[in-house]
């Protein structure tokens, strides 16, 4: 049997190697447009933040090593153009110019997301960025070596768009941020959005809300940056503003496809053609709170995807409930942290939702080094369940995401999360752990 | 009504609070022995470990408070030595010698725990402590302001032991720690007991295992420690080997005991008395793995269980369903944690267990100032259920504890807790959680 995958990375490299533990014996091919396979994407903004570090740092296996000692039969520099569905098989071209081919019995397509880029001019000048592959992180870090930057623009105030903010301050770089809509982190509650905002400000980053960009000029020296009420001088242009699933191969082939254009799978990773899978951030998901279909591309979903679906085609049966939506990224000295449903989610979703937000802190009555930290938490009003909880916070929102996020897998109602027995030591929380303040206070309000 | 609350600490005052807060017009009368109410006694080891800060620090609320603001009619310096059911009475003596008694409709009885101290000759000798209520730590505080104190012997190696330890190690005492028993940490997986043996031992603390001291002896200067093959010079000694219910007022009046002599609840807090509660550390609980009954004193149920005594009293019907055993401490740079059962509880418990441990890290692969996590992860061969968790780390394990504590009060397998969709960024953690990793292992084990 031949199990080819389109894409290597989290997801596709996941996939081929399980695969292949599995049934030693079984064809296993991918296909990697870039030179990449295996990095920790994420882990880009810290790498750019530290000149002494290599951005080869950031490769988790190399190539040779799923060939060699995997037995993967790895093409990178392959770009795959076109899915047959009904022969069985894929063709592209590699980085020569050469046609390929390979028939399939089972295809992983695991093709990734890519940054959305605004239409406007300018948007290729020398300077502008996006950050989402290894060969971009290695860009913005030779154009921060090479070029004098004193200053940044960086659309977006999304959770990339804040880390690199962090990350381009470490390298004493200004930073100003321009995004189209007027609210900041617009998903989260405003008390906790405003910590945010705050910390970022405080680190002197200038914040420009509700200003579109209409082009981008280069300048002598730098780049020129234009919104409909005025110019900023820049030496640099990150656009952060999201990513949007790379699905245009299995819409072609006639694959069915989910919210914001993702693959369409079902629990098996399975899409619309049974021979075909698709998994990562190509790929859609369940929600387990609203069991709904949703499009939240993150790094965990992707490997746990990739070897669901390699168990799949290897016949070890692996249902995925779905995903929580839980997300956590340090901004400065501030760690932010969701799970679940904000109240506009939870209400489009049907249910009728109530939230609280809470102050407490980190640490228990006089202890030293205590740091505020703030927990929002929705529950809906009809069945009293903990549908999302959001927290910010300078230590112990991190990891204290997880508590909810386990909750909203067993469906618990508040009253339930509420008397869990959390863990209680004075250099870690409140003999009340915040979780459980808030889940008190919700109570309140829900009975 | 009368609710009368013997002992003014966390599930007496609580209740207190509580009760008063539902029926403004209830008569709340609390009698507590000791001059204090309402104080963090947890908090109180990294007060003693800082001489510029005073240990009334820790007091959350003054007596005069509970008495004008809040209308508890609060007896400091009374005694309780009689409850009689039948009269529905309780009886004793103030600091003056004189008698008194009050009569109650609802008693609650909130006595906490005493520390055990071995019956050895010299253990009153003055340098010789016990750490449970805040005039402890006033006595060992004092000590040490006043004393030349260079060197300390604590007598036990539980977390108190081992918090006091990294206490008197921050004011430059010299510690050695004696059990009798040969084991460090027996509760713990072998692996993380290592850890933080090495930990302690690191700060230069000596450990003597399988050592029962005989003796405490006044030496000239200080004390000296006598075991059965042995003597230990040193300026103080902590008795840290425990505690034990204060329950013998309630087992003269006639009420069921729990196990180690802890007063028998139900989960509305009632004794074998339906008109006597019980709250705090000197009552049981039950375990929501194994539905038995247990003794595991912490302050976070102590402070719940106070609540849910008042609500009850109050016609505010409140059930607890129970404790995981969740537990944290810090011990220098290292923080240790468990929920549930240990292979060992879970056997005696009827369980078939099986375990994992597992060694992974604290962020993302090539994320600088990783710290390894140690896991170690319990579960059911028959019925695949989750049943218990410890870890040990220089960061990570305190909060993220609180998953598999949730994950325990939902009954959850370790199939479906492997499912979580717990936080990843690469400053807290590996795309795989440290906790997913060991359920993925543990998995394996059970299948």
């Amino acid at each position: 049997m031949e199990f080819v995958i389109i894409g290597g990375d989290a997801a596709g490299m996941s996939a081929a190697s399980r695969a292949k533990r599995h049934q030693p014996e079984l064809g296993v091919t991918v296909f990697e447009k870039t030179q990449d396979v295996s990095y920790s994407a994420c882990g880009m903004p810290y790498n750019i933040a530290d000149p002494d570090r290599s951005m080869e740092d950031l490769v988790v296996r190399r190539a040779q090593v799923f060939r060699e000692k995997q037995g993967i039969d790895l093409h990178t520099g392959h770009t795959v153009t076109k899915i047959d569905p009904v022969r069985h098989k894929v063709s592209g071209t590699d980085d020569t110019g050469k046609a390929f081919e390979k028939a399939y019995d089972k295809l992983l397509i695991a093709t990734g997301a890519s940054a959305v880029v605004p239409d406007i001019p300018g948007k290729h000048l020398p300077g502008v960025f996006v950050l989402k592959n290894l060969e971009d992180g290695r860009k913005i870090k030779e154009w921060i070596a090479g070029a004098s930057v004193k200053k940044a623009v960086i659309v977006g105030m999304g959770y990339i768009a804040l880390e690199m903010t962090e990350a381009l301050r470490a390298r004493r770089i200004a930073v100003e941020m321009v995004k189209p809509r007027p609210v900041f982190l617009p998903w989260m509650a405003p008390e906790l959005a405003q910590q945010v905002r705050k910390t970022v400000q405080d680190q002197g980053v200038l914040l420009h809300l509700g200003k579109s960009l209409t082009r981008i000029e280069a300048a002598a020296p730098g780049l020129r940056v234009l919104s409909q009420d005025g110019a900023l001088e820049t030496d640099m242009v990150l656009v952060a503003v999201g990513v949007a699933p790379n699905s245009r191969l299995a819409e072609e082939a006639g694959l069915e496809l989910g919210p914001k254009g993702a693959v369409a799978v079902d629990d098996h990773l399975i899409t619309s053609d049974p021979d075909i899978l698709a998994a990562g951030d190509c790929a859609d998901a369940f929600h387990i709170v609203t069991g709904k279909r949703v499009y939240i591309p993150l790094a965990l979903r992707a490997n746990r995807a990739g070897w669901a679906a390699a168990d799949n085609v290897c016949g070890k049966e692996t249902a995925l409930p779905g995903i929580a939506g839980t997300a956590v990224f340090k901004v400065f000295d501030l760690e932010v942290a969701r799970t679940g449903l904000n109240e506009k989610e939870a209400r489009d979703a049907g249910f009728d939702p109530v939230s609280v937000t809470i102050r407490s802190r980190s640490r228990a009555h006089a202890h030293p080094g205590a740091a505020t930290l703030w927990v929002h938490m929705v529950g809906d009003r009809g069945s009293g369940r903990l549908l999302g909880v959001q927290m910010v916070g300078r230590e112990g929102a991190a990891h204290r995401i997880d508590a909810p996020a386990v909750a909203l897998s067993a469906r618990m109602t508040v009253a339930d999360f509420y008397q869990c027995d959390l863990a209680y030591a004075p250099p870690f929380s409140p003999v009340w752990d915040p979780l459980l303040t808030a889940a008190n206070q919700l109570l309140k309000v829900l009975s």
